[in-house]
């Protein structure tokens, strides 16, 4: 195989491996699969995972919802505030065009906004309230959550249709390697708060949580409805060392070439973070990850630092021969990040024969 | 100013006054300014570094020199070893659309390689010996240098004219705030290397170092010919940390919106480490910023946590009254990577006067 570098591989049987087994997962559990494109952002894969089940999509942005919708993907959860006018009005642009698409909100001066660009707009928007269950990112925490349903449901341009959580890899509001245990306080509380809701009158069709580590604990939780798991298609070693799936399960790696070396103890590679991101630092915990990612030909090489072109990794005693021009494939820590930094991926099988390129279409999409 | 968020802004007073006094302490000290491209990674910025007196412009990477050949820049020295069959041959293509192209070798089998190439394709390409002293990235150590030089210009395809080296802010191996020590030890450690190269006979007219926090010691240093920063454009809080500029001289900035408040101690804004990127994390000696970024509007707020969307503050006792839809422009620690995730920027002049959009061409890229 001769590639150019750094270049981002796909192996096609693990993805699709990947994509299967999270479809299986989702229907065996009788909950539905939403997965979110921001590891992948892009079109093709996105019809992977539709093919295969889903649902429809998650997004962050406006931007990738755009690019999706373009695209003919019709069935978008926004799982993000969408806040501001210029927002709002490519919101109200991008509503007609699908068949369905839900909102997140967290906020009344949030909702405000929204119902009155959607009433502006001829529209109404289903919206989805985010619950913040110990992550403290966005979603509304507690009393508020029902506070805020109440308001929304009074809202006419909005259409409150669920509740959604996001609470990855934390226990009690700390990280932890325990996802069975994480996964449980998820599903409860994710599913309290929305009984709490109902309770007032306020019917919630859909109980959303679930990220890639803690999907198959979620997917089980009574009252969970839908799971939005995104790494999962490529995983990573951050998802390796989580414990919720294989080195083998690792679909995506970044090829590069050795462009120096000290003869010693040092290799460079003609990636560092601009290629990879430096978004899972090696040796914080709960993961205590070694360098900033794994090398598959050689475990004696550790990634252990870099710059922004320039990727220097350790060689330990029992290392292998590496010379000048030799290329790497390195599993990266954090795949969703490292994504985002290409403009394409090369689709490969039996680890050599080349498939095809992939774009990623929704690369960069900032707004 | 309206603008979507997250944007770049880039001030275009701040932009001009720091092109204008690096170029000025170049021809202050007789040295060349050749500045790295790699912060801006737009042909307009670079045009406008080579209009201010810069001789020519450095990159890492050969589709870097090929966006900016096409744009008609053909001065241009590509830092970087370039190794592989793919690039070589790029490299020679690229080379007769360059009035001159210099590339970094250092190691005999990457320059064996390259003068095969320059010898096929009926070249003779220009060359700079990397020289390690002391950032242990790549480069050649000690006398090695001297023995690759030899084997070097016995090369046919090749003309060894220079040696450059990048030390950044270290001492004697170690991370350092003395910039004076920091760029004399720089200074005098390559100079002696090209002087020990030169004893053998072997000229060389080059002598090239220096980075932004230690251009200005750079420069000064006697047998030094060229200075190559590149984050002086903009600035960012890790220059600012340095000790090598002010706050009021950081050019660039990323707006974003607070699309989420938990009414206490916690905004969300609408970058994360896909906006931002987490290169120079919070806290790391030896600069130790506080937060992944400076907040002009309000220094009670600290940028403490990013996932890949968002962005959380910590709201200090003291701070505004910051709500969902207020916009806030943030210094990032570093520049460089954070534009290198933005299809463009938007150039602004007294602090809300919007001048024109500029295209990051050269974003991505990766090869």
């Amino acid at each position: 195989m001769q590639l150019d570098t750094p270049c981002l591989v796909i192996d096609a049987d693990r993805l699709e491996n990947n994509i299967r087994g999270m479809a299986d997962l989702a229907r065996r559990h009788h909950v539905a699969l939403r997965p979110h494109i921001k590891t992948h952002k892009s079109v093709e894969i996105a019809r992977m995972q539709l093919a295969a089940g889903a649902c429809g999509i998650t997004v962050a942005k406006v931007s990738e919802a755009e690019i999706m919708v373009d695209a003919g993907i019709d069935d978008i959860f926004i799982a993000y505030p969408v806040i501001g006018p210029i927002k709002l009005e490519r919101l109200t642009r991008l509503a007609p065009r699908c068949r369905r698409l839900i909102v997140g909100i967290d906020s009344l001066a949030g909702a405000k906004a929204l119902d009155e660009a959607a009433r502006a707009a001829g529209l109404k928007l289903e919206v989805r309230l985010e619950v913040d269950i110990g992550f403290a990112r966005t979603g509304i925490a507690g009393d508020g959550a029902l506070d805020l349903a109440r308001a929304v449901s009074r809202m006419s341009g909005l259409d409150l249709t669920g509740i959604f959580a996001f609470k990855a890899m934390t226990l009690a509001g700390k990280p932890t390697l325990d996802l069975q245990a994480a996964g449980e306080e998820e599903g409860r509380l994710t599913v309290a708060l929305a009984d709490q809701i109902r309770a007032d009158g306020i019917p919630l069709a859909d109980v959303s949580a679930g990220s890639t580590p803690t999907a198959a604990v979620i997917a089980a939780q009574p009252g969970i409805t839908e799971i939005r798991p995104g790494t999962y298609v490529f995983n990573d070693m951050a998802t390796v060392g989580s414990g919720s799936c294989q080195l083998a399960d690792c679909a995506a790696g970044v090829l590069v070439t050795v462009v120096s070396s000290n003869g010693q103890d040092r290799l460079v590679v003609d990636g560092g973070s601009k290629t990879f991101s430096t978004d899972s630092q090696p040796g914080t915990p709960p993961l205590c990850l070694e360098g900033f990612g794994r090398i598959l030909e050689d475990g004696q090489l550790v990634f252990n630092r870099m710059t922004e072109e320039h990727g220097m990794m350790l060689v330990k005693p029992g290392a292998k021969d590496h010379q000048v021009g030799d290329q790497l494939l390195v599993i990266p820590n954090h795949i969703c990040t490292t994504v985002n930094l290409h403009p394409q991926a090369v689709l490969i099988r039996n680890r050599s024969e080349i498939v095809r390129r992939i774009k990623i279409d929704a690369r960069g999409c900032v707004t």
